[in-house]
């Protein structure tokens, strides 16, 4: 087994003696490969892959760390592991498995001997294990922050009175598959003037005009990780208020960055940003919360949030991203994504955040 | 109710009482309404949408037939509703509902005096409602096949020796999204090469090189709503074998066109299909089912498929796609989606079929 598999068949509760784990990040976390259908199954000393014959061939050949059997029938394939095994309480990955495909493994399990553990418990232990980002894991999120700054850079040209919503997300999305991402972190927000007031405005025909806030929520995909920054622009020119809330976001970020570090609680970073926008008046118009984790998922553990007792640990990947939005005016918003380390943080957002009149 | 919701209503045994749906397809489908999250509580006389703050008002507003309600929490929005119209057995839709999302809804069931059915009954209710098509789906599907044909034909003199099948995936993903649509109706595939051996083989940096086939399995998403279509082009030159092969899937599919119609069963179009292929001494060569139904997912009922009995009705949308695949040479797929009529089918595409060499 590799080290991944190892670290998770060593944390298996007593009352289990294998895992079965099905969703694509999960399965392309623990193998390292990439696949629309499979099934790892892991006993507390050793993993196999069970995948059909569409990936067969590639799946002997790029994983390591486990034994990979062609996939005829689950009810054959997976039954007769189970049987040989002797494995008696399979955890199923509560989060990916639905009802119906959940049904059919607890009856294959039961005509086998074994019961099914259906209550979240290897999903926790999963989490918890991918909260801590490797070496190689950061380089894809870097990787992919690049390609989502360059995208934003080339885009920030095309940015004219009359330019659509959609178009701008679309350009960004075509820059950054074209300079080599697998695809975009979510779907991209791109929006102007008084949809910004809205955390996650969709892009529509709405046009830029002058005065307007444009609002960038972008990250790309890049084996498999996810990048997530955030920027707010003006266009010609900015109010005082649209100043002023500006600069109070800006600082408010710069706090929940400053408070970045291992060993702190996240729900301290989420107030240092959030206590300074409440004292500046604007309670009640921030209403998400400060980060969330980034990895193979977009959002994933730790939540950077007011009740989140986790505790921060070198490598783990988060955002900073606080805002104020008042609705029918305009909202702004900043987001970096950084690596928690011993004495602070590193940023992996490179681009500006003073206020741009483009 | 509105006329989807009281069908299926009607449709359900009698140990259920009410029908929980989660997923953005079948609450679209029966509310009209997009949204990432909610749920949709039907009962055998009223509809109830749950959702969140994000879509409170704008679900208010483009609802038709059902109450919309403002989801606090889940355990007291829905807990209250099966309390009060005094719920006893709920049917989950079994292929949507995650583990964990499941055994969330099937404590507050418990909590309130409900018992919830997890065995997929509803979702094979509600497979056979989406099964017929309304008109105003059919728009939906014919505007993204147009969409998906004009970006094929704009994309095609882009085709020059050295241009790779990853950039051509791109410019058509980015011409149909620039034409209006929402998004692709999945991974475009764009192969050339001995990779059009390969039925699902995924666009890389390989380049199109004289005596290439390639090979274009593309679709547009629009409304919802999905389009499906494959063309095999060749470039340059072709061999007689490439020809021939060409020729024997062309003949093919028509005859599996020609089989489509009100009342016969989809096994015997899949069988006019994969006859001639067989009988033309390629068995073996052809794995995968001759089509698949098309709406609000990519496949969804009925399989055009060796085994189903399934018998085919107006109105019925499913893609007629033979294809022969030659490990280590090349392949051929030809795949159109039609409209099922009592005399026959209304093809929606409408490019021409001829092997063309570009």
């Amino acid at each position: 087994m590799n080290e991944k598999l190892r670290l998770l068949a060593s944390m298996m509760p007593e009352n289990a003696d294998a895992a079965l784990i099905i969703s694509n990040t999960n399965r392309r976390y623990f193998t390292g490969f990439v696949s629309s259908l499979g099934y790892l199954l892991l006993t507390r000393n050793e993993a196999f892959l069970l995948t059909d014959s569409r990936y067969f061939e590639a799946a002997q050949k790029q994983t390591s760390g486990c034994e990979v059997l062609l996939l005829s029938s689950l009810s054959k394939t997976l039954g007769e592991l189970i049987k040989s095994k002797n494995i008696k309480n399979v955890m199923l990955e509560a989060s990916a498995f639905t009802l119906n495909e959940a049904n059919k493994v607890i009856s294959i399990a039961d005509e086998n001997g074994a019961k099914c553990q259906t209550t979240g418990e290897l999903d926790d232990l999963i989490s918890e294990q991918r909260i801590i980002k490797t070496s190689d894991e950061i380089d894809k999120i870097i990787l992919a922050q690049r390609i989502t700054e360059n995208a934003l850079k080339e885009t920030l040209p095309l940015i004219k009175e009359g330019v659509c919503e959609r178009d701008l997300a679309l350009e960004l999305e075509y820059k950054m598959r074209k300079a080599g991402a697998d695809g975009i972190s979510f779907d991209l927000i791109a929006i102007a003037g008084e949809k910004t007031s809205m955390p996650h405005g969709v892009p529509g025909d709405n046009c830029v005009k002058p005065g307007d806030f444009i609002t960038f929520d972008i990250g790309a995909l890049c084996g498999g990780y996810h990048s997530d920054m955030t920027r707010t622009y003006a266009y010609g020119f900015v109010s005082d208020k649209q100043k002023r809330v500006y600069q109070i976001v800006y600082d408010a970020q710069k706090l929940g960055l400053e408070a970045v570090k291992s060993g702190v609680a996240c729900k301290e970073v989420d107030s240092a940003a959030r206590d300074y926008i409440y004292h500046a008046g604007f309670e009640g118009y921030f209403g998400h919360s400060t980060g969330h984790g980034v990895g193979l998922d977009i959002h994933e553990m730790p939540a950077v949030s007011p009740k989140s007792e986790t505790v921060l640990q070198s490598g783990m990947v988060v955002t900073v991203e606080p805002g104020i939005y008042l609705p029918g005016e305009f909202g702004v918003r900043i987001e970096d994504t950084v690596v928690v380390s011993t004495d602070g943080c590193i940023n992996l957002s490179t681009l500006p955040k003073e206020l741009i009149i483009l």
